[in-house]
């Protein structure tokens, strides 16, 4: 999936950080799009890379009339409002968005879409809302259509939820590119939907069908003639709370090889959950155990998300994994993911011939 | 849950036969109402005894005017319209019957609350509209709470989607009850919710909450003093499409013994599906091999559904499961489910403390 590159003011107002805004943060770092200005009153006047560390001279704006200064052909929403509810300050901003011209991106769980106002101003500027998270019309369910795929693909797996897949799964996809491959990205996840401008909102999405959609997605990338396809995993297998849409994941996706992504510093299962993360071995077990009926997927490498843990404790956790699994190891973020892709690249060639 | 005895009438005009009215048979054979009529044109004059080969007396009737002679309380719609519309004939005995003060219990994907004319005529009435597979409003994420249940959990588990499973739990809850042991069931599709009266219709619901959605309902069962849960399985873990649903039952339900529900003569995965079963043997070594880290559940016993053998046929079945996997077999329709329970009963009392 392509998309031409558009100009994008993001609203993060009360709560641009890294920490509060994900969806802001991986749209500034990885999206094809251009970020023109962040809304966001309490941080104005400041710069992208002062507040995140990254994302160079782009503006932190007081608000919309500010950010139009830009010149944006997008208001994107990546940050949710207390409550689920859109809280009457951000009507004025969206409908103003509208009212100019710009398209609405919206990642929240509410759509936008439905919303009688929205429509309404959208409409008589004859302008468009894109709800992320609101599913196809036309579902069906996982036939194992991927084990016929002809790109070799790729599956971001965790030991916990929200714990690096998705960013994993892009600086993979720079990473082959920069090589020479033909190299797609599944998006399953709003941020994700948001970066590649298309997927599917896998917690939006009944669990009969959810293998189905992923195996639409990547037979398309299939169908694009991909070398390999760099799918973006969700939760955990022995989560229990969303190990089902994980199992979903690799019904539809079929993969070839694993990723592994785990966080060393993180005991129990987010969010809040009185359950142990098992053994990084225990882990690995279950997820190859699983597949061997299908393709029999091998962990081919280890992703440590250490952003928690000093250089030198970094290093460390690293070695430590190394040791224990007998796996390339490596901090994407911090330290490139060139060790996982070597990993790939000889399995990449022989299942392309290449 | 318990849920007082209604007298039902069952739409199932041009379907009411064993093959085409799952949810009618279900209904007849299992739940705690009273089937006082069948509405099925083509089969009028018959009795159910005739028809499914069950049932004794009830009659199949003409149209809902016959039906209502035989004052019933509620409509149930169990069959599927082609094409998922209702087709204008079925409008008129709907409204018909809810002007006549019935109720309606609807297990279709299409829900008859949402439909003006069919709400109006309800409100007119001062009845209701049951969509079953209507999702609840408040949905919550699993967090592994059956851990702590102090009943004793049994999740039917299968080697394919459609085998028996639902029959097996409600056949095993029957015989659990007439021992001596307070049996419930936790219904999971939409004919089980019918014979229940609660449960979830888990292919409805999004798959962040499935987990969820079955931790509720053991954890209600297990408040209510529940001895022994019987949990009604769905798919199989190996399904390309249904597969995340089951692991959504086996995080949410948190077993302490499997039995899995297998059809000999099938050889691959419906509907339709161009991926085989795996060997028996592989099933259940992944199914216990997923779940080590909680309880560690074993398949206790095997329930076969030989529906399609001869009585030798079937017989030679049962011992070759029996030979082959080392464990208690049986069809529980044709043989009765003593010998799955026999191997269940020790577990419970130890559990139990009894």
């Amino acid at each position: 999936m392509t998309i031409s590159p558009r100009r994008i003011a993001i609203l993060a107002e009360g709560s641009f950080s890294l920490l509060d805004a994900k969806t802001a943060s991986g749209v500034i770092r990885y999206s094809p799009h251009e970020t023109v200005a962040v809304i966001d009153s309490t941080k104005a006047g400041r710069t992208v890379q002062d507040v995140l560390g990254f994302g160079g001279a782009i503006p932190v704006v007081s608000g919309i009339a500010e950010a139009l200064e830009r010149k944006p052909e997008v208001l994107l929403i990546g940050i949710a409002p207390m409550g689920g509810q859109f809280p009457s300050t951000w009507r004025k901003i969206i409908t103003y968005a509208l009212d100019s011209g710009l398209e609405i991106w919206n990642g929240l769980h509410a759509f936008m879409s439905d919303d009688e106002e929205f429509s309404r101003h959208a409409a008589a500027a004859g302008t468009r809302i894109w709800d992320v998270r609101k599913p196809p019309a036309n579902l069906s369910c996982g036939e194992a259509r991927a084990l016929k795929a002809r790109a070799f693909i790729v599956l971001a797996i965790g030991s916990d939820c929200n714990v690096g897949k998705m960013t994993t799964c892009l600086e993979l996809q720079k990473c082959a590119r920069e090589r020479g491959y033909k190299a797609a990205f599944v998006a399953t996840g709003q941020t994700g939907i948001l970066i590649a401008g298309d997927g599917t909102p896998l917690d939006a999405i009944p669990g009969d069908f959810m293998s189905g959609e992923v195996e639409r997605l990547v037979m398309q990338c299939d169908a694009e003639g991909a070398d390999v396809i760099f799918v973006e995993g969700q939760g955990a297998v022995l989560h229990p709370g969303f190990g089902a849409v994980t199992l979903g994941l690799l019904l539809g996706a079929m993969p070839d090889s694993f990723v592994l992504v785990h966080q060393p510093t993180r005991t129990n299962h987010r969010p809040d959950c009185d359950v142990e993360i098992p053994p990084l071995s225990h882990v690995i077990d279950v997820y190859e155990h699983l597949m061997t009926w299908y393709k029999a997927p091998k962990v081919a490498a280890i992703a440590l998300n250490t952003h928690d843990l000093s250089s030198n404790d970094s290093q460390r956790a690293v070695e430590d994994v190394k040791q224990s699994t007998g796996l390339p190891v490596t901090d994407p973020v911090r330290a490139g993911v060139e060790p996982i892709f070597a990993a790939l690249e000889p399995l990449i060639k022989l299942k392309r011939g290449l």
